[in-house]
């Protein structure tokens, strides 16, 4: 064992006896929270020091196209551009119905309250934006403005709720380069600034003193074991653990029948751990986002989507996550899309796709399908005889996306997990990432399960459980700006606090 | 703070200045898990000293029914008598297809060939049980019978992959007492066999050396903070966390909306956080129980449940608890029976019925109960064009349970868990509990989140994560089974183990 092992993840900060490098605030992760919590912290006047344990930094912001979700406060300076307003109220009312009970108030509302000013910061570090939207139904642009949807805000029940106002802001650039931009943008200012960045450095535990503060690290640089001291605080962004097959086991077992893990290699949960080891308390550990992007092309939604009863179960006007979300609770997760020749074509997400059932009546489709007999007959009665009149009173689909399903031939096109794959993932099934996470203040102070702060540790990103909390009510841009939002205070927190022993 | 502090719920056991009792085994909670854990590290040789929080003993399992999920073996001395045949691996293949992927195949493997031994065990301690079975379709005997269904075991998809077999344990007393017969029974016989009892004795804290071994506890007895040391183990059973709303929004918030605890009033996680604060994983930890059990009287059964859209979902000769599962996924939680006037008859377990609607035809009823308009009208359409052949093409009810539902006039009975009360519970809402916990191997024995053992630290009943799972696959039986059955196992191997340092 190594000095001062008390249990893997955590080492007594007494024992160490030498220190290979002493500083003020330590980062694990130089991903996006990480960056964010790296910058904010130097800006603050602190000495800062980042491992990342890979040969370089970006971590999954920068595998992903960097969507931040933002508005509130009248508008960003996109939203005021193009004369679409959203106020903070708003904001608030719309991510309140996501999340339910699993939310966070007090961060719902500090991130709403700071979403429209943390544009600015973003575009600050040098990120292109383009004042130009794209409203139709997608999952990012392959063109280059900088605002769409990316939740459900159009569709019910959300529309009931709270004023539709598209919030998925990505750095402009054709294609789907976002996160790329962004980490360049960002690592490059955390570098000019001053903080050091030490790459190839796995930290491997906490090191906490007699009085349960968090003094620093251990990390393996150079296939040595070695100490670093932290006299301001340790801000755990290590991402999420989707890559930890055990931790998955143990914490999400629901998923595996249909999950596939989607994240950046290093997503292990180390950071988690190691918050745990240091007494954290871990939440909502068993939830995770999911994507079934049955969609581009949006002519696809004026397909019903039926399960393995031949009911339908949602309105397809959904977001992905949401539509991943109530996929994955229907029995065997079989889901499948009904649609009419003049709506057919292939999903541009979802590959491997398996025509289940064809036909010239929806009998010989279902039948060729295998669902119940006259199950999906029932339905399509059913939907057609509202459809025509525009209307949808089982799952409220908004009438842009009704009409009756009734000119042959038909296709029953099987979305059953354990069939697609994504472009961008290596097994069968729907993306999946964690949600779950140690629990912080707005802050990034991480709690105990009895709601004390762990005196100098911090955690931002997917390390904690921050403002996105479930699939069902995700919008692609909560992560991504959730992770640089609660980063930042992290590093401002981190840095003011200094060691007050 | 108190001696050696080192967070809530964790003492470093190098600065305890006295102790007040020394023995070899602590166990904390003298439920029926605690009971058995004492009464078999007592049988192994082993100084047991009980800590119990309340005035006196009996914990959740004392409220309970005492029903133990019992067989394997080629039955159990019911099942033998009464020429019921059970192999282990029937059972194992029934709890297997129960739990899915949150199972732990150890734990059931170990359980199902052990099961059919420890009704012998629990008969030893002159519980009285009698060689009669009760086949109908309820929830508790009310009569004496000993043996009866308490899951899935006859209903799909189970009775495609295992032999039903009746597998609920009870002891034999008209009324509903049997945990109580249990409970006074297995302490009698701790108390004869020299365990020490100390009541109204709250454990605070687990004390830990600097070698991660756990060697004691600290506990607030007589007002005071006192120190017990354990040289063999320190074994908690202090139950679950429902009675803790803050654990509940923090790891089960999709429960909120639905569920009403329902436990033992100190089933607050204290044991769970104290393993925790150890360096324990805590997994499952958003599983519940839930219970909706409309049923008896069985009848009911004819009838059809459906959700806010109109539409079936499960087919209702399911158990309570799957029934519960289901229920809470359905959007609003809004469910209802619809069932015709020669079935109808008001629940014996839930209050506050509202009947939603009622007419001489299906449509009468569901306008008056504001259901999409057609929508019930189909799915009865639907139901009773297969119904009248005894087929259920959709949800597979058992054919004994199926007849067309035409006789008017009709009752829609919203079963919707704001509106329901149970006798047993306070609020509305399905009753639930906990079924998450500390990880632990098959003996007892807490695991960190890396595997490892945490010396001298065990757990059993449900502040462990044990054999149920989840409501979906739950069976009446499992959890006292779980708590008694693996209660043992941990008193066994803490009694073996001694102070190996």
């Amino acid at each position: 064992m190594s000095q001062g092992t008390v249990r893997p993840w955590l080492r007594r900060f007494e024992d160490v006896g030498e220190f290979y490098l002493s500083t003020e605030v330590v980062v694990c992760g130089y991903g996006g929270a990480g960056a964010s919590a790296a910058l904010e912290a130097r800006r603050a006047g602190a000495d800062v020091l980042v491992l990342e344990r890979a040969s370089g930094g970006g971590g999954a912001t920068a595998m992903s196209s960097c969507e931040m979700y933002l508005g509130g406060s009248g508008g960003t300076a996109i939203h005021k551009a193009l004369g679409i307003e959203d106020s903070t109220e708003n904001m608030i009312a719309y991510i309140t119905e996501c999340f339910g009970p699993h939310g966070d108030p007090e961060k719902i509302r500090l991130y709403a309250e700071g979403a429209a000013a943390h544009f600015d910061w973003a575009e600050s570090l040098g990120v292109p934006y383009k004042r130009e939207v794209l409203l139709e139904r997608t999952v990012v642009p392959f063109t280059d403005e900088s605002l769409l949807f990316t939740g459900n805000e159009r569709a019910h029940p959300f529309n009931k709720i709270a004023e539709p106002v598209p919030r998925g802001h990505v750095p402009s650039k054709e294609g789907d380069e976002g996160g790329k931009i962004f980490m360049q943008a960002l690592m490059a200012k955390v570098e000019a600034e001053g903080s050091i960045i030490q790459t190839d450095a796995r930290v491997v535990a906490v090191l906490q003193d007699s009085d349960g503060r968090v003094r620093g690290v251990a990390a393996k640089i150079d296939g040595e074991e070695k100490y670093l001291e932290a006299s301001h605080g340790v801000i755990l962004t290590a991402g999420g653990f989707v890559m930890n097959r055990s931790m998955i086991e143990r914490h999400a077992a629901h998923v595996i029948p249909f999950g596939e893990p989607y994240g950046n290699q290093w997503d292990l949960g180390d950071g988690i751990q190691m918050g745990m080891a240091a007494g954290g308390n871990a939440i909502n550990m068993n939830e995770c986002f999911l994507s079934f992007a049955f969609y581009p092309p949006a002519k696809l939604t004026y397909g019903i989507l039926v399960n393995g009863h031949g009911q339908r179960f949602i309105n397809e006007d959904a977001y992905l996550a949401r539509l991943g979300h109530y996929a994955g609770l229907q029995d065997n997760h079989e889901i499948y899309l009904l649609v009419q020749n003049e709506d057919f074509e292939l999903s541009h997400y979802m590959e491997n796709l398996r025509i289940a059932g064809t036909g010239d009546s929806i009998a010989e489709a279902e039948t060729e399908a295998g669902l119940p007999p006259g199950s999906l007959q029932a339905t399509v009665a059913y939907y057609n005889k509202y459809a025509s009149r525009g209307e949808d009173p089982l799952f409220h689909k908004t009438e842009q996306w009704l009409k009756p399903i009734d000119k042959p031939p038909y296709a029953l096109v099987s979305y059953c997990p354990q069939e697609v794959k994504y472009p961008l993932g290596e097994k069968p099934g729907y993306l999946m990432f964690t949600l779950g996470g140690l629990e912080t203040l707005p802050t990034g102070e991480v709690l105990t399960a009895q709601g004390d702060v762990i005196p100098g540790l911090y955690a931002a990103g997917r390390t904690s459980a921050g403002l996105p909390r479930t699939a069902k009510g995700y919008a692609s841009g909560m992560s991504v700006g959730d992770a640089t939002f609660f980063g930042r205070k992290a590093g401002q927190q981190a840095a003011a606090s200094g060691d007050d022993t």
